[in-house]
This record gives C-alpha cells, sequence and structure tokens, in this order.
C-alpha cells in the first residue's frame, strides 16, 4: 500500500526486487495510519460517555478494552490472511475470489469510501491537535485542513521520494513520546505524585436521561455508541494485508509478525490513556462550554479543550510546558502521515478495480502519472468536501467512518471462512488438515466479531451520519457495476465473432479521396498538401469553407498565384459555420462511392505553451472530432510545430487533467 | 447590439435585409438599457446628497438637471457618430479609425469591463426592487442575483427567439408604469392633494462635516460624486450607435431620431422623480438604521427602505397597494432586460475583437454558438463574482460603474473630431463645409463634457472602487495586446516568404511508413489496418507497448492466429508506460531516414454520450498530443463508431466548452 511511497518513481518493473521492507521499515510505514488512530478513538471514547455525566468516564476504560479485544481479535484474524493471500489484493482480492464479483466490489466500495474518510478524519483530527497547541488557528481549522489536503495531493501528484524515512523517523517518535507519557505517568501514579489534568476541576452536567446512570436501555446504547467510536482504533490494520509484496522474505511471517507488534503497541496505548485519563481526572465533552461546569458555573468562554493526549502530556510534565506542544507536534504529524497512506492506497486500489473493468481504464497504466493523479484528485476533492461540510469536526466525522472498514473487515473474514472450507475438501494431510481448522476457526471468530461491531456500528451511528456513508458506497457500487457493464458491451461490440465480419474487415477501400482543409495559404497548407500527395491519393483536392466573400475572394488569389496544381473547392457557408458545410461534403463523397476512404488532412499549430492553445485549433478540434462519425473517414493531423515548441519534444512534462496540451 | 435577440437562430447571411427594425421597435429594444438606469440614479443622487442632511436633498434636482444637461449633449454627440459611422462598429470603430489602434483597444477595454458592470448593476439592483417587494428574499440578493444572471447566461446560450417582442412590450410598460407615475403625482401636486411620502417623517442625521451645509470644498466634492453617480443615466446611448446597421432606412436618420427621442424620455423620467421625491419628501439613505431618525429615536430594525420609484409608487398611488407591486415587478424586469442587452452586446464586441486577433480567434466565427458561448460564460462569471463579492450593493457597484462608458464618450468623440478635421482638408462645397463645422462644434462641445465628467468621477469614486475598474481595464488592455503580439508572431512564422521556403514545403518526402498502433485483436484494430494498407505505404506495420508480458503474449498468440501478413512490432516499456516508447520508436524511424513521412494510424472508439469519452481513448488523446511535436510525423485517427452513437452523424447538438465529445 504505501509502497509507492518508499520505492519512489519511476522504477523499472524487473527492479521492484530490490525495494522490500525489513519489518523494522514495515511497520512504521504500515503503522501510522493504525497508531494515529490512538489520538482521537479515546476522546470519541469519553466524549459519548461524558453524556452520562462521571458514571460515563468510569465506564470508559472497560469499553477501551472491548475495543483492545475486537482488535486482538481483527489482528489475529488478519495473520490468516496475510498467510493464504500474499499477493497484497487485500480484502478485496479475498471477497471477490471466495465470495465472487459483487462481493468484492462491495468491499472495494466500502475501501474507497473510507479511504476518504480516513484522510478527512485524520486531517481533522490534525487541525484540532494543531489549534489546541497554536490558539491563533482557532475557527480555522476548516481551511487549516483544506490547506494540508490540497499539500497532500500536490506532493503525492510531483512523486514523493524518500518519505519513508519520515515515515519511520516520525512513527517512532510518536512511540517513543506516547510511551514517554504511558511510563512516567505510570510512575508517579504509583508514587502518588501524579498531578490532577487541568479539567479534573470540572463537573460534568449529567443529561437528564442519564441521572440515573448507564442503566436500561438508553445507558447500553450510549456504551455501544462509544464502543463503535473507539473502533476507529482499528482501520489501518488491513494496510498490511495489503502490503505482503513489499516485505522481505519470508514476506507472508514477517507481515504477521509487524501484524501482531502493531496489535500489541495500539492496545498498550489505548489503554494506557484511557487508564491516565482515569487517573488523572480528565474531563472530556463535545461541547465543554454547556456541559462542564465549575463551581456551579459554566467554564469560561475562553477554555481551550486540549484533545485527552494534549491534556494528559500537560498533566504528567507538568511544570515543562515545552512536552505539551511536542506531543502536540508529534501527534499533529503522524495523523497527516496517516492521511497520506490513503493518498497511497487509494489510487492503487483504483487502478486494481480499473484493471478488472470498474473504473476508467486510464486509472490503470501502471508507472504512468496521470493515472494516479486521477485518483489523488478524486480523493482530495471529495476529502476537502467533508472537511469543510463538517467543518474539521473529528467527532462529527467519526460518525461516518468505520462503516466501511467493517463492511470490508466481515466480507473479507467470511471470505476467508469460505477459502478454509473449500481448502479443506482437497487436503488429507491430517497436520495441514488441522492447521486449517484452526485457521478457520480464528477466522470464524473474527467474523463473528467483526460482523457484532458491524451491526453495532451501523445500529449506532446511522442517524448521526453512517447513513451518508452507505448512501456513498451505494452509489459508487452502483457506478462501478454500470462501467464494467459498459466495458463488457464495447467489448462484445469489437470482438471479431465469425468469418463474415473478418472478411468485410479485411476487405481494402477501393479508392483513397484526400482532401486537405485550407484556411489560409501558408506554410502549414504547403506542408499538408506534400504530405497528403505523399500517399499518392486516388484524388486529391483542397477545400475551403467560404464564411467571409471578401476572404474567399483573397484565398483564391493567393491559391492561384501558388500554382499548386490541386483544385481549391470553396463549400458555401450560408450560415457562417465552418463545421457542418464541411461535414455535408465528406458525407455526400461518402454516399456517392461508399466502399472509398476519405481521408481529410488537417494542417495544425503545435504551441510550447498551454495557454497559446487557447488561441489556435479550436475550430479543428471540434470538427475532427465531428468527422469521425462519419464511417469510412480518417482524419489526419498534420502539425507545424511553432516556435515556441523549440527544443520540446512532447515527452517532457506531467500530463495533468485538464491541462492536456490538445493539438 | 440586440440584433441577434431579435432575429433569431440561424439566419442566412443573405437574409438579415429581411429583418430591420421600425423606430418603434429599434426604441424599446436599444433603450432598456438607459431607460432602466433611471431605477437607481435617482437613487444614488439622494443617497450620496444624504450624507449632508436636508440640505443635500434639496440639491438633488439641479445635480438631476446637470445629468440631465450632460446626456442631452451626449446624445446630440452621438446623433453625428450615428450619421458619420453607420456600420455598428460603434466607439471601438471611431476611435480605431481616428486614434490609431492604441486608442481603439482602449475603448474596447474599457467597454468589456462596462458591459459586465451593466450586468451586475442592473441585476443587484433588480434583487434589490424584488426583496423590497418580496420581503422574504432580503439577506438573499446575491444569491438571487447569481441565479438571474445564470438564467439569462443560459438563456443567451440556447438562443432567444422573439424576445424582441417581449423587450418591446415590456419597455413601454415601464415607460407606462413611470409616466402615469408622474403625470398622477404631478396633477396631485397641482390640486394639492399629494400625500407625503411614508419616509418624510424620517430626520437624516447630518454628518459632522456637513453641518454647516454644502459649502466649501467638502460640500462641492459631495455634489460632484452624485452627479458622478447620477451619470449612469447615461449607460445605454451608446447601444444606438452600435446597432445603426438594424435599423430600417434611412439607417442613420432613424436612429439618430431614435437617440433623441431616448434622449428626451430618460431626461423627463430623471427629473420627474427627483422632483416629486422632494414634493413628497422622500428620504432615502445608504444605512437608514444609522443615518434615519425618526422622534429623535434611530428608526425601527424592521424598516426596508423601498427604492425611491417604489417609494413614489406608494404616495402618489397611496391606496392601491397594487400600485407599487406593480411599479417594482415592471421596473425589475426592465433591469433584468437592461442586464440582457449586455449578453448581446459583450459577444458581438468580442467577435469584432477576435476577428481584429485581439481575443482568441474561435471568439469570431459567426453564427457558430460556440463562438458566442465563450463570450456569454465570461461575462456571466465575472458578473456573478462582482455580485457576490459587493453581495449585490448596487450603490457600492456603481462607484465601479460608468468609469469604462465615460472612458469610452470621450475616446470616441475626440476621435469624432479628428474625423471632421480631416473630412474638411477634402471638402470644398461651403454647405458641406458648413455642415461638418456644426458638427465637430457638437462633437467638441461632446468631448468637452464627457471629458469633465470623466475626470470627475475618476476623482470622486477613484478610492471608491473605481479603481478596480482601471486596474481591470488595463489588465484587459494588456492581455489583448500580448494576443494580438502572439497572432502577429505565429503569422510571421508561417507566412511564405522566398522561393527557398516553397521549395522545401514543396518537396514531396521519399517513402510514407505507416505505422497502426494496437492494444488488442478486435474490429478497430483490423479497420485501422485496412485502411493504412489502402494509403500503399512504403512500409507498414502493426506497433504495441508491451506493459504486461502476460498482454503482449496473449496479443502476439492472437495476431498469429489472425495471419495478418503484418509484422507486429512489441516496443519495450520498463517504466510500464505507453507513450514515451512509441515516441521514442517513431523518433528513431526519423532519424534513420528524415526524409520520410511517419504516418501513425490510431484507433479510436467514438462514443454516443460525453460520459462514455472519460471510460475511452484517454490514452490516444495523449499519445496523439505528444506526437505532433515530432517533425514528419502525421498522426491519422480511425474512428470505430460504437453503437451508443447510432443515429449521431456529429451534426447535432451545441457543442459547450469543456463538454468536447473529443474522439
Amino acid at each position: 500500500m504505501a509502497k509507492r511511497v518508499l520505492v519512489g518513481r519511476p522504477v523499472r518493473s524487473d527492479s521492484l526486487g530490490h525495494t522490500l521492507l525489513p519489518k523494522r521499515l514495515a511497520l512504521p510505514v504500515f503503522a501510522s495510519d493504525a497508531l494515529s488512530s490512538v489520538a482521537y478513538a479515546p476522546d470519541e471514547i469519553l466524549l459519548t460517555l461524558s453524556i452520562a455525566g462521571l458514571t460515563g468516564m468510569f465506564v470508559a476504560p472497560w469499553v477501551g478494552l472491548m475495543v483492545v479485544a475486537v482488535l486482538l481479535v481483527v489482528v489475529t484474524s488478519y495473520r490468516q490472511n496475510v498467510h493464504a493471500y500474499p499477493s497484497g489484493g487485500g480484502d478485496y482480492e479475498v471477497a471477490t475470489t471466495n465470495l465472487g464479483p459483487t462481493a468484492g466490489l462491495g468491499v472495494a466500495s466500502a475501501l474507497l469510501v473510507d479511504y476518504v474518510l480516513t484522510v478527512a478524519v485524520s486531517v481533522s483530527s490534525a487541525a484540532q491537535y494543531a489549534s489546541s497547541a497554536v490558539p491563533a488557528l482557532r475557527g480555522h481549522e476548516a481551511i487549516a485542513g483544506v490547506l494540508v489536503v490540497a499539500g497532500l495531493a500536490l506532493m503525492n501528484m510531483r512523486g514523493v521520494k524518500e518519505l519513508g524515512r519520515v515515515f519511520a523517523v516520525m512513527t517512532y517518535c510518536y512511540m517513543g513520546v506516547i510511551g514517554a507519557l504511558a511510563v512516567t505517568g505510570f510512575v508517579r501514579f504509583l508514587m502518588g505524585t501524579l498531578p490532577k489534568a487541568a479539567s479534573a476541576e470540572f463537573e460534568i452536567t449529567t443529561e437528564a436521561a442519564f441521572d440515573q446512570g448507564l442503566v436500561g436501555l438508553g445507558g447500553a446504547f450510549l456504551v455501544a455508541r462509544a464502543f463503535a467510536s473507539g473502533c476507529a482504533a482499528l482501520t489501518g490494520v488491513e494496510a498490511i494485508s495489503n502490503g505482503v509484496p513489499a516485505f522481505r522474505r519470508p514476506k507472508s511471517r514477517n507481515a504477521a509478525t509487524t501484524l501482531m507488534l502493531l496489535g500489541g503497541i495500539s492496545s498498550t496505548m489505548i489503554m494506557a490513556i484511557l487508564l491516565l485519563a482515569q487517573a488523572t481526572g480528565v474531563k472530556f465533552a463535545e461541547d465543554p462550554h454547556t456541559q462542564l461546569t465549575v463551581d456551579g458555573a459554566a467554564v469560561p468562554e475562553s477554555y481551550n479543550q486540549h484533545p485527552v493526549v494534549g491534556q494528559l502530556a500537560e498533566a504528567v510534565f507538568a511544570g515543562f510546558p515545552v512536552a505539551f506542544l511536542a506531543v502536540s507536534a508529534v501527534t499533529g504529524i503522524i495523523l497527516v502521515l496517516a492521511a497520506n497512506t490513503a493518498f497511497n492506497g487509494f489510487p492503487v486500489l483504483g487502478s486494481i478495480l480499473a484493471k478488472d473493468g470498474y473504473l476508467p481504464r486510464q486509472l490503470h497504466t501502471r508507472g504512468d502519472r496521470l493515472a494516479y493523479s486521477n485518483g489523488i484528485i478524486a480523493l482530495a476533492a471529495a476529502a476537502m468536501v467533508l472537511i469543510l461540510v463538517f467543518d474539521a469536526e473529528a467527532t462529527r466525522l467519526i460518525q461516518l467512518y468505520i462503516v466501511g472498514v467493517f463492511v470490508s473487515f466481515t466480507l473479507s473474514q467470511s471470505g476467508m471462512l469460505r477459502h478454509w472450507t473449500r481448502e479443506l475438501r482437497t487436503e488429507y494431510r491430517p497436520a495441514e488438515r488441522a492447521r486449517m481448522m484452526r485457521a478457520r476457526a480464528v477466522n470464524a471468530v473474527g467474523l463473528l466479531f467483526t460482523g457484532v461491531v458491524l451491526v453495532i456500528v451501523l445500529v449506532t451511528k446511522f442517524t448521526h451520519g453512517a447513513w451518508i456513508t452507505l448512501l456513498a458506497m451505494a452509489g459508487l457500487f452502483l457506478m462501478m457495476r454500470a462501467i464494467r457493464k459498459h466495458y463488457d458491451d464495447v467489448g462484445d461490440q469489437l470482438a471479431i465473432v465469425g468469418s463474415e465480419d473478418e472478411g468485410q474487415l479485411r476487405a481494402l477501400p477501393s479508392r483513397v479521396h484526400a482532401i486537405v482543409l485550407v484556411s489560409k495559404v501558408h506554410k502549414p497548407t504547403l506542408r499538408a498538401l506534400a504530405y497528403a500527395r505523399a500517399t499518392r491519393p486516388s484524388t486529391l483536392e483542397a477545400v475551403t469553407v467560404g464564411v467571409d466573400p471578401d476572404d474567399v475572394e483573397g484565398l483564391v488569389a493567393a491559391w492561384e498565384r501558388q500554382d499548386l496544381s490541386v483544385p481549391l473547392r470553396v463549400l458555401d457557408s450560408p450560415f457562417r459555420e465552418i463545421t457542418r458545410p464541411l461535414l455535408k461534403y465528406v458525407r455526400s463523397i461518402r454516399r456517392e462511392s461508399p466502399r472509398d476512404l476519405v481521408v481529410v488532412y488537417i494542417p495544425e499549430y503545435v504551441v510550447g505553451h498551454w495557454w497559446e492553445q487557447l488561441l489556435h485549433n479550436q475550430s479543428a478540434l471540434i470538427l475532427k472530432s465531428r468527422l469521425l462519425y462519419t464511417p469510412g473517414v480518417v482524419v489526419s493531423s498534420v502539425p507545424w510545430q511553432l516556435e515556441s515548441t523549440a527544443g520540446q519534444t512532447g515527452l517532457e512534462g506531467a500530463y495533468v487533467p485538464g491541462q492536456r496540451r490538445l493539438p
């Protein structure tokens, strides 16, 4: 998944083997997404539970434990995936192979949507870390987020070299910082010198429905919702299963080990943060100014609620304000890096889908910058819209998140169940059978857990925003199916079926009529005439469309002066347009001799700057596109390279969509 | 100017004579712009003077008289223009012919900017009339204005038939309504039964600087600014001078008579409104809630300040609330129609400028919808930006307005002065000389007046927003000069100069290498092969780029099965891209035999829907554009019409920019 980031570009196909990752590099590269969610998942748990007041806060570590349990089950399950499907196709491949293309497409839609949300959530969370450390940013989080996404998109479009090293350094920094926080906090707690958090003095207003504590259906629902939000910590686990080919040999075993490391580190971090939050008395509310009170009055307007990790850093490293800034900075950066992994995963998945005919084919061509650019632009645009619409509020975005990931998890696990069942049918060695049975049991437990979480996520978050995700997934699913159907239809149309087809297609046109389009007598026209003549057509004539009588007169006079021995035909244009008379003339030739071929030579200017393009060839462009509707017509562009193209070969520069230097 | 609106489309060039306008139709068609400014010009005079309190209000009719004087002088001057330049080129032609292309380009820049402002000011004013009549619209004027502009743009892009009749009916309605208002008001004033306006009871807070009344430099400046704003009533006069060719014979005389009628009606309306405003005691302020008080207290927040015409209608037709709504509605519509005239004038001027090489040539082709569409989109986009940025506040937009018109007036009048001086040099008949001397005197007075007004406008409005207009004009001016220079440069490059040039250009390439691009063995490929073969090239080979080894293997096998007797060359693509290897191969052929011609045949799909285009041919598109950089290469598109093109001939439909169905 993050392979491209590491290997740089361009890379010869045969040199891919050189860039395999040792575990110490693979962990940080693939883990930033999963580990970064520690920066917001505990916050979401606390924030949701805060509705139930202080009782809620005390439940938080137990919810965290549930999240950790699911995380460990999912990690264990994916260790099976990694062994069984080491090709890097990930959940899409597992679902397609075992459950069929519809399930595969479902996984793909879910993952595409979730990549967008990964960017939106991570960047929004990063913006909140930034604005908590730099108060001047407050109120401008959305704009800051959009700028960060734009920066990521640009960076990825231009190609990022050596970012692997940055990933590694930053991820280890992050682990170090959170580790130091946890250890220092734990030691001070044991020594009884752990200070209280700044927000410990606040009272939480319990919502009326929960003034009896977390009892009944309402209480269960709230805990379930907190759990569902906390499960955001699980995103990014699938990254390793997509990245197996980038590991050093033995690939699958190294990937599985890395997965286990990731699960362990992630679990430890979440639990450490939730326990420390309880020990320091951190209060965290969705809207601190209405939910939190101090001495019976609302907290002052100026109160700036730091993220939980920030509050812990303030408390644990009390007296060292630099520590708070360092923790915020490192966390913000790791969140941006997490967003960046989506910029690698999204185009790669897009490319795989394009190869399978579900997305426009131009997304496939590997190694062509344009292919990735389109994916990057689509991802960035969608994420920017989300950030703006939700005003960079991670809490609201998280309601849309992880639906996709858990759809993908669940389909993938049931795919694995099928996989093992099928494998078992042809396997008779007892030791192997036992191993497969064990693997199947693991995936069955995985399916059970991920399925239950999916249901919980859907039930608790549907009205909070998950419906948007489902709608987007359904839209993508239908669009991709329609595209595939289109390609299939076209394929059927183009296939050479019978010998009748072939005979007709191989029959040579009896004669070739060459038409050279003339607007002025100048060098490009003479070149087009010479080239047309070089192909020795049966007939050759120059054609012009008479829009302005004076122009036509001047053209005819110039033509006669040049003595070109090619007849110039002037087409009448009563409506002062160019395309229609010419089209009609070409069609009249075709009608008279349907077995002949008409070749229309169009002199074109080739320009050196994109803006010059706007000043030339627009009529030619339209004319060409319309001529192609007539069967039996070939449109030949005869280029004339203007001086501004000096030194250009057509090989240089990236072709960004929308900037195509069309001839 | 509004010719196209009246004549409908398409019109044969030779049928233009049939659609000439009698005066009774020409007046409303050309007058809506000029007459509609009566809906806001008096408001601006009152509003500016209100800064000086009640004293200011009493000066208003005198300022109105000054505006009328200038209006009549300008109308008289333009009667000379109309006689001397009946071709409809307007100020641009007058300035270019008499003062040279730089002055002409200056006029053109000024007019283009002013067309944009005509739309922005008229639509903003219309939105204010609408929100004064329909309070629900209040606060949403900018959005309403943008929607109206979008509607106008769409209407004009699709072509408007029979709008001439609407113009005529609505303009006469408007004249009738304002006329009835004036006559009723005057009669009731004489009878002593004219009621006071609702705002008559308000006191105006005089700004500290003017508590001594309108004395000294400050007072003079304020009056000058009110006058400059009132001169907005003069915009639209030039419309008739651009429209002479649309008049019935004797064209110039009829146009001159219409101009006089327009001047008379416009003057009467302005004076009637200003006098009635004084008689009914209308108070009008830029910010009524701070400037107006009633019984010493600020007017209530709910007070909705109607435009002056609306307030007069309320007062004069007191007891008939329907009259107020009718006046507001008719005025709003006439303002939108005024904006619509700019949608006709802007593209026509753009087309003239394009013909002269100052704008991209594709804006010129008359009768091609695309030509006008680009102009319409540019105008609409610019006007929308202005409306949004200035929040549809006509008062602020008017500070930017009329700078352009008066630049154009002034240059045109000095052009006319030159014109007569030159004519007089060759004219010896005393009667004619006397007539010309008179005409020159008229234009000299016109130059004096318009020049003075231009200076006043620049001095009083520069810091209020006129600098934006000047900046935009300068930007357009420089851009158009750069475009002209580019076209001139290209023209020099392309001109056939010596016999050496010719000999080289006429020399036929010695051999033709045909290359057919192959990605799959399917019908389009077979057709491309057959067509290439039909041109009997010296050599013919099929070329494919090997990106995926499996694909190549399959292709080669299919190729051999088909037994096509054409060699298939597989180009190596170590970086998994298509364009570069092919380009290198073509260049290598050119290097080996520089005198030969390479024709690259590219099979292309022709699709029936624009969205299908996104799914096909993207690689071909890029490839084609890059191949054209290599001299001696012809790129031939061999179309394959997919079934979705059934029934399409390439002749149907408008080609909106950005929606080009590229092959």
